[in-house]
């Protein structure tokens, strides 16, 4: 491909080229790259060398990476700038990137940053964006765009796109509006090269146009956007006047984190964190998580005191070489079983009664324990086992296994109704909670059977 | 939104119809659907009746509904279609679509399809795209594209463009070539618009233009789309031919599945399943986890049944009862350790050595540690457990968790440098491994400090 490869030797020279202020040289070297590029640069870089970067190059350059870089290496750079260096970054950002940028200043900085911006509408816009949620269509949306009224002829109306696209980094749709700015279709850019040029826009104008709405939940909007494989999409308020437009690569950072977020914490893991964090971030986000482990282990070790007596019984101690086993497989299939119903529920796709759902869980556990349950029983013999010994354990596991199913499989379903987000059930909450779960379970019906 | 909301009463309606044989009645309510509400609509559907609605509605609609659903279903509805009914779904398709679905017949079947398709053509571009790996550029490109000679006029390559966007559903870019098709450069549609007509195409174009060869991996092209925020991305052979382009809402598609796909390895869930998947094909997909965390189970009886003596001594019995807050802590260590290396590794940001890694995954877990340690020795005095088995658990669980985390961390780096996804490390793998590594080291170093 032709994407610059950024590799140690070109780092190295952009860092000796700094330490020597040599800054002609570093402006012939960087001003021809991409944004994303200057962007990793950014981060490859120590944070001295990368604010030396920023004042240095154009701000056009330098505005798009900062949008891009880390927010943490954000945060460093921005405080070693004056409000008058970051307010000249910003003007050459889209309004939505702006708004993201601002909104992480203190709220005095962000005064100050907001009163040396010299576009007056331009600043109206940043306000109203801040005033959205964060994750809301409101806080995702840009304001750029470009939009004609019905009543246009396809002459003016060319004209009056060429003014608005100089503002607009990439024409996705036009939007039609009325009078009164209300969303009321779009026009295809291939109809309007192809019509005459006395039609007017409403003529041509497809009047079926998605939308969504200030207050709509950013996640929904993904939806939206890589279900109906739209590259932009119109933001109304509730009266239906056009007020921005979110395009498809916010969104795919938007998938991204979801999808990383999800993943985090079905790995025990709260809060966005990198490898690159510091260690006290990453403490934070898993020490949390381990406590709840380690709560859950000490839960066992009361469970396991209770059966202690069984130690003094020579065949029945074999019990306690399980619970690892025991434990690991409630865990597992806890896990699984959240991590699908977890998926099927984003996906929209987990059709059904809820007692359907668990009968299918129960049918698939039984499934699996039974073959689980003959490699154990074959176990049992090779080591010379007690056959009553080993059917208890193969039996106890086999309901071990069907309990942490149905745990795994209802715990994600009655959070997503009560509004929580199930991706924190597939992870250490269930594992945890179904080992204490197994290896009491493992145990009671041990003793049911055996007789302790 | 206006978007549609397919709810359970238009389903009935639906499957009333269609009972009733009301074909005109089905047309009028369908037929102004989107394709992606089409789709929706054959998912929630028994197959008999998605098919039934396949042969009715005209193959404009449900050609992108049929490549939208899952293949299971799809495969369902193909079989009960003639070669020449797939044929007509297949002409409304891009060739990328057209392709995907064909390659999913019987080598027998897709003769018999292909001869059905009348525009010699695009069977040509079929072919071409069905030579390429599945997850390949070449196999993610689609044929239909917008590209114009650098020495055409302005006003020649307005015609030229109208022509071929005939063919293309939507005009991301227009790629500029030489007489030999070779890419030069790309177009903006804001210059072509305002240029003066007689000007010349390659005098107006954009000689910097990023492109992928056919066999660039789709993580890859993902990558660089994403990272670029390009909406299309121009495919090219090694002499730099224009043999198609990606689009961005193949790529939206691509990182989903992705996601979804480390998701469930970090479950244990192998081989891409949903919830909605019968009962066979999920057993497949986690069974083979579960038989390796029964393995490691029955390791770890071993490991315990070597320490057996200790149960005859009141006090060191207690260790016994740590087994599986042992366990818990080795598995969830290992799988926070590799979920933040694998998505570092996804991301490019595992910035410096090996070494350096490893060395802040220990202050990591040693700061987790002795927190935990304190916690625990807190139990102890609760508990009132003798003081030095108290520091022995304390400190035997230190060891194991920085142990822990240093397997989660070489593992997935290991994995990764040898060419193998390092997401396969986190989850049942990791934890069972860690499990068996765990329970050997606690009762190990117990052993030399109690002196059993």
């Amino acid at each position: 491909m032709s994407t610059f490869q950024i590799d140690k030797s070109f780092l190295e020279k952009v860092s000796s080229l700094i330490d020597q202020g040599k800054n002609k040289a570093l402006q012939n070297l960087l001003n021809d790259l991409h944004y994303a590029d200057i962007a990793e640069i950014l981060s490859e870089l120590e944070s001295e060398e990368s604010t030396y970067l920023v004042k240095l190059l154009d701000s056009t350059k330098t505005a798009e990476a900062l949008a891009e870089i880390d927010e943490d290496l954000r945060e460093t750079i921005l405080n070693n700038l004056s409000a008058k260096e970051i307010a000249d970054e910003i003007e050459e950002l889209d309004s939505d990137d702006a708004a993201d940028l601002i909104a992480e200043l203190s709220e005095e900085r962000k005064e100050r940053v907001i009163s040396q911006l010299t576009d007056s509408s331009y600043v109206e816009d940043i306000r109203e964006l801040l005033s959205y949620g964060e994750n809301t269509a409101g806080g995702l949306m840009a304001k750029e765009l470009v939009k004609v009224e019905e009543d246009l002829s396809v002459l003016k109306c060319l004209n009056r796109m060429r003014a608005q696209a100089e503002n607009v980094t990439r024409v996705h749709s036009i939007y039609v509006v009325d009078t009164k700015n209300r969303l009321k279709g779009r026009l295809s850019l291939k109809d309007l090269i192809t019509a005459n040029s006395k039609a007017l826009v409403k003529d041509i104008s497809i009047p079926n146009v998605d939308y969504v709405t200030v207050d709509t939940d950013g996640e929904e909007v993904a939806k939206i956007m890589s279900k109906y494989d739209l590259e932009a999409i119109p933001v109304v308020n509730d009266k239906k006047e056009l007020l921005g437009r979110i395009t498809i690569d916010d969104i795919v950072d938007l998938i991204k984190e979801e999808a990383e977020k999800d993943y985090q914490l079905a790995a025990g893991i709260s809060s966005d964190v990198e490898a690159d964090d510091n260690v006290f971030t990453l403490t934070k986000a898993r020490l949390p998580w381990l406590i709840l482990g380690l709560l859950g282990g000490l839960g066992s070790v009361f469970i396991l005191k209770d059966f202690e007596t069984v130690m003094n019984e020579p065949e029945l101690r074999n019990l306690f070489f399980y619970t690892p086993l025991i434990a690991a497989m409630a865990g597992n299939v806890g896990v699984q079983s959240s991590a699908i119903i977890v998926q099927g529920l984003a996906n929209d796709i987990v059709k059904g009664s809820l007692f359907n759902r668990l009968l299918k869980e129960v049918g698939l556990s039984l499934i699996n324990g039974l073959i689980l349950a003959l490699l154990i029983i074959g176990f049992g013999v090779l080591i010379d086992q007690g056959i009553l010994l080993s059917l208890t354990i193969a039996g106890a596991m086999m309901s071990v296994i069907v309990v942490a199913a149905l745990v795994g499989t209802f715990v994600p379903i009655v959070l997503d109704r009560r509004g929580i987000d199930p991706a924190i059930a597939t992870g250490p909450f269930i594992t945890t909670s179904n080992d204490i779960f197994g290896i009491f379970l493992f145990f009671y019906i041990a003793k049911i059977i055996l007789g302790f």
